[in-house]
């Protein structure tokens, strides 16, 4: 059996750290979700990026649109007749990004290539602090899932799923990215911008905060 | 909470056979998948001719596109330079229905759509007996992957996974069918016409075979 890990891949800070952390154990094998978000194209580039930084070979890296998700999730926030039972449907920004159970579809995906290339572990980079509610977050629900990979999958392949960072908070992220030496000068977090990352956002100022409280300076450059 | 069920219809025998027991139970949602297969069309319009059938409204009617599945999956059966580990890639005919893993993603799908809509159950028409090395059909498999949708949705939201067929032949499956009053004459097995059925490929010969051994007649054409 080979030695690879798949990782799934964003291109924002946690899924680089995270990278970093499995690119010390393993040979990487990279899976990239799109699905129309506004900074698609500058994450695709974060992504490559990433993958050129570790040397992955252009088999181990895949991207995979996940707009299918939208005839399910998009049809709630559009349809009067359905009722929508959570918060966390209420947001109409990137409303992919709210698809209850939507770390499972991520899950799948990875487990169903890891099957096909063989693969022994995936990592992805869940926050259970950043969960805020959402279920698919947490490590129990990681713990089960991993078992249903293990029912799921041919018995001979054992398959397991890591979350390295799921008890950090971002501090300790970008601290574990710098012990690392993780590529965090090309991830991208902005929700804003595809040039220089805009600094306002909810997701520059988590990040600006967690290099401020770890005294070190975010690499990427700022508007 | 709604007495809403949500069940994975393909139109073939064994899912509108679990249709029809979940109809015994609970109002229905429909979800079905299309994946590009020959006779997508045709099983499209059995899907539509049960959801009629059973008056279900068109909101709880869906169709997800599972082409995606082919990022990850068709690349493993056109791509030499990747590894392909399971005898069940090996088939070029329909890719897509063997990626591995693939009933996770159904059920994922299903999952979600359940936490939109306040569904309570997900209804899904595995057969054990049928699935010939497939771990993800296998009772062992579902029992985990109900706990990971219990640990994965909303605490407050209990969504039951049931198989009612797993552990039956086709010909109790075509029995319990005509118990129930399953509408039988709508449902479509054929993988070779889209007209009438052709009474030769490997699906027909098994519902022939069943329908024989129940001594019962199908209802459906034959060429």
């Amino acid at each position: 059996m080979s030695n690879l890990a798949i990782v799934l891949l964003s291109g924002g800070l946690d899924s680089c750290v995270t990278t970093a952390f499995a690119s010390q154990h393993h040979d990487l094998a990279l899976l990239h979700l799109s699905y129309g978000q506004r900074t698609q194209a500058r994450e695709a580039q974060a992504f490559s990026d990433i993958a050129n930084h570790y040397n992955v070979p252009s088999q181990y890296r895949r991207t995979v649109d996940m707009q299918y998700l939208a005839d399910i999730g998009g049809s709630a926030l559009t349809d009067k007749n359905i009722p929508v039972p959570d918060a966390n449907l209420e947001s109409t920004d990137v409303p992919i990004t709210y698809v209850p159970f939507r770390n499972a579809h991520l899950l799948c995906l990875a487990t169903s290539w890891a099957e096909i290339i063989g693969a022994t572990a995936i990592y992805i980079g869940v926050v259970e602090e950043d969960s805020s509610g959402y279920p698919d977050c947490t490590e129990t629900f990681c713990t089960t899932f991993a078992q249903a990979i293990q029912a799921g999958t041919h018995p001979d392949h054992h398959i397991e799923l890591r979350t390295p960072i799921i008890h950090r908070n971002k501090t300790q992220i970008v601290k574990l990215g710098q012990e690392l030496q993780a590529p965090i000068h090309l991830s991208w977090s902005c929700y804003e911008s595809n040039d220089k990352a805009c600094g306002r956002c909810d997701s520059c100022a988590l990040r600006l905060r967690a290099f401020e409280q770890a005294d070190l300076t975010d690499p990427i450059p700022y508007a």
